[in-house]
């Protein structure tokens, strides 16, 4: 169970090891951003590749996208995010600080004066220009969410990959909120990573698609680790909902500040398409080809992060247990998220061993992210592979040399097996292939 | 041979094929920018995978980093960005047109006048504000590399990962750069993706590091299907070096306006981390254990660009053959890089025929990127995935379903071989295995 304290304990720890730094630290750090260290970014991979096989790669409907960050005013106007993202801002007239309208008391929170501007719109989106010149015609956007490529390029995709509704169109990449409160480490960052789909249906089935995909979802979190009462959905009230939503379901975590967003599926309907059909002037509607219906297709999109989703694991994954009467804390995360699959560990540095050890290293590098550890005793080797959520650790030590076998060790079982070098890549295989993790299912609901 | 020709043939397939379009295409494109359709993405994924299994996972002694893409002006004012990354610009007094001036030749190229400004320093780097309020205080630059991420986090990656020269830090991401004249398609594009290495040495073996580095580069990309003549190197002159090299090897595609650079293999010597030094306050020297030396390490940096690589592995890919006396286009991209590695094609529409093939393509797609088409004739859908150079096709024929067995097609022998259903799987990971690809090499310089 995450309480404040484990909050702190793992931020410390994913400082420490090496998952996620403070942004620009050596100068002060820069404004709730963060770089993710060289655990960080193996974690990041591996929750992207686990959402791209599920979602993506198994389905035969689904074909993925990587459009562009820098985009013109054309775009978010159609889409209604120059009129629509924005939060309410209030100046103090006395101190001249700027504040989110929602979260003050009518006083300033500075210097606590009633003295306030009327609430402004103040847009979400960072602006920037292209080009030599600075001016209206130059302007660009970085975008806010990796939605809209998927709408402008919808017609391009359908096309050139021959598909019909019902199709998905996936993208994995960064977006950009000009966030007046980021915080809560990485929960709320101005630059994030979304991983989105949107899943073109028949207007007659998107209810049904849309319960599809909000089951679909949640058994994907829950198959990765995130089982019991770590998730729950919540259900948007209609005032919530956001410009282009008909019914939004968000995926919750359970964090130590409460329960938070993981990823909200939503149902656009048709909004987008005929967004930018209206704008462009170019006819997006599909055409059915048995009753020769044209329609404006409807989209579900669930819509996840990933840095949300990193952060989330790593609090459930952690866990201070006892082992041999000493304290040890651990990373029980699933060993298809675990940064290092494997840790080889030669167990003294004499050179034959270490030249074994090396030998093993590039034989399971070519399957799987292998740390490589020759230093201080085993004992500490372990506790730090634990820390680090490694699944197996391999010993190499002096009996390797006669019997050309390895010691291999389960960071949760604790148990130890022998196992022959020439058979280790196969029994690292093996043991990850026999993890469950999550699968694609088919459509569940009923085509026209 | 890429020609002018190949060049057009090329664009035009990775159109209609869906590799790649003109960004924001609905509202007339948008400033030379590009997204990524389906088989693009694909594409991308592969060299990323390629380039990370090489240069990171296969290495003991080379991390991953993500830092981010907003960064504050503290890092560029010490990288010497803010004073130094600009190109000359003028203004025609006349028509007001904005130009590079090392580009036109004393005349305005629109209007003639020769009455034009001196030429100015205009900074390529992207500028933001970050917060509710513009202003001095609040500004951000898009990074124009990955590069100072891993010079600013140096010493927060060394110690997490207890990690002394020599030692490696990896990055792929993207960048930003205001170009006044991108084009020639994806190879000058504003924002592009970089996959670059700092490789910091003791300054002593950074000479033998920098041919180190050089020598397996080259050998990444020959071995990934860009023998013979497609590249060449390319030394630097001195007046062309960046102001942080000593000395930079370009390795150039022979593209079809000429060669150009696909990557750049840089000596930075300790330029960027005495930088930093200098103007943090912090210390950024590292100890050596056994001489107790300190010193600040010199950085080999080999920095490629994704975006390029997928361009000229395109181009070189490209053939235009002929089987069965008719012309056929195919792209010979490696099985390692190869959008779709296996298609499944059934040969009819026939359930029984489309069942088997469903449950092939969900048994592929566990270790592989699988196309599935059910649409035309045999030959034509053949046509298709050689056009998108997917290595091997299985046909599910109506004797498939008497003898559980497929037929597999090679796209460049055209050879076709019956398989069982239960080996295909085993049958495709071990063609794969046995298609050569670049493995990482033990460093051969001397350590101290």
């Amino acid at each position: 169970m995450p309480e404040p304290d484990t909050l702190d304990a793992v931020v410390s720890l994913t400082k420490r090891r090496g998952f996620i730094f403070p942004s620009a630290e050596l100068y002060g750090g820069f404004r709730s951003a963060y770089d993710f260290g060289p655990l960080g970014v193996l974690l990041l991979r591996k929750i992207r590749e686990a959402w791209w096989s599920y979602m993506v790669r198994e389905r035969r409907e689904v074909v993925g996208l990587e459009a562009s960050i820098l985009t013109p005013p054309a775009i978010w106007r159609a889409s209604g995010h120059l009129e629509h993202f924005t939060d309410p801002l209030v100046d103090c007239r006395s101190c001249h600080e700027r504040w989110r309208a929602d979260q003050i008391d009518g006083v300033c929170p500075k210097c606590g004066s009633r003295d306030l501007t009327p609430a402004r719109a103040f847009n979400l989106m960072f602006r920037t220009f292209v080009g030599p010149v600075e001016g209206e015609g130059a302007e660009a956007y970085l975008r806010p969410e990796t939605a809209q490529g998927m709408f402008v390029d919808a017609q391009s995709v359908a096309r050139a990959m021959r598909l019909r509704p019902p199709f998905g169109i996936a993208q994995i990449g960064k977006s950009f909120r000009n966030e007046i409160t980021p915080g809560n480490f990485v929960f709320r960052t101005r630059e994030f990573e979304q991983m989105e789909m949107e899943y073109f249906v028949h207007p007659s089935v998107a209810a049904e698609a849309h319960d599809f995909w909000i089951a679909e979802r949640l058994r994907w979190y829950q198959e990765l680790g995130l089982e019991g009462d770590w998730l729950r959905l919540r259900e948007h009230d209609a005032d919530e909902l956001s410009h282009y939503s008909s019914r939004t379901v968000d995926i919750e975590f359970r964090f130590p500040w409460g329960y938070g967003e993981l990823e909200g599926i939503a149902n656009r309907t048709d909004f987008d398409l005929r967004a930018h059909a209206a704008a462009s002037g170019e006819d997006l509607s599909v055409l059915d080809p048995v009753t020769e219906e044209r329609y404006y297709p409807s989209t579900i999109e669930p819509a996840g992060g990933v840095t949300r989703a990193a952060m989330a694991f790593l609090l459930a994954a952690y866990h201070v247990d006892e082992v041999n009467g000493e304290s040890r804390t651990v990373l029980r995360l699933s060993p298809h998220l675990a940064p290092y699959t494997v840790a080889v560990l030669p167990l003294s540095r004499k050179p034959a061993l270490v030249e074994l050890a090396h030998e093993i290293f590039a034989d399971l590098a070519t399957i799987v992210d292998v740390d490589y550890d020759e230093t201080q005793s085993i004992g500490r080797r372990y506790r730090r592979q634990d820390e680090i959520g490694t699944p197996w650790c391999v010993t190499v030590d002096f009996d390797s040399l006669e019997d050309r076998a390895v010691t291999v060790r389960d960071r949760d079982t604790l148990e130890q097996v022998r196992i022959p070098v020439a058979d280790l890549v196969a029994h690292v295989r093996e043991r990850l292939a026999a993890t469950p993790r999550p699968r694609a299912r088919t459509l569940t609901f009923h085509q026209r």
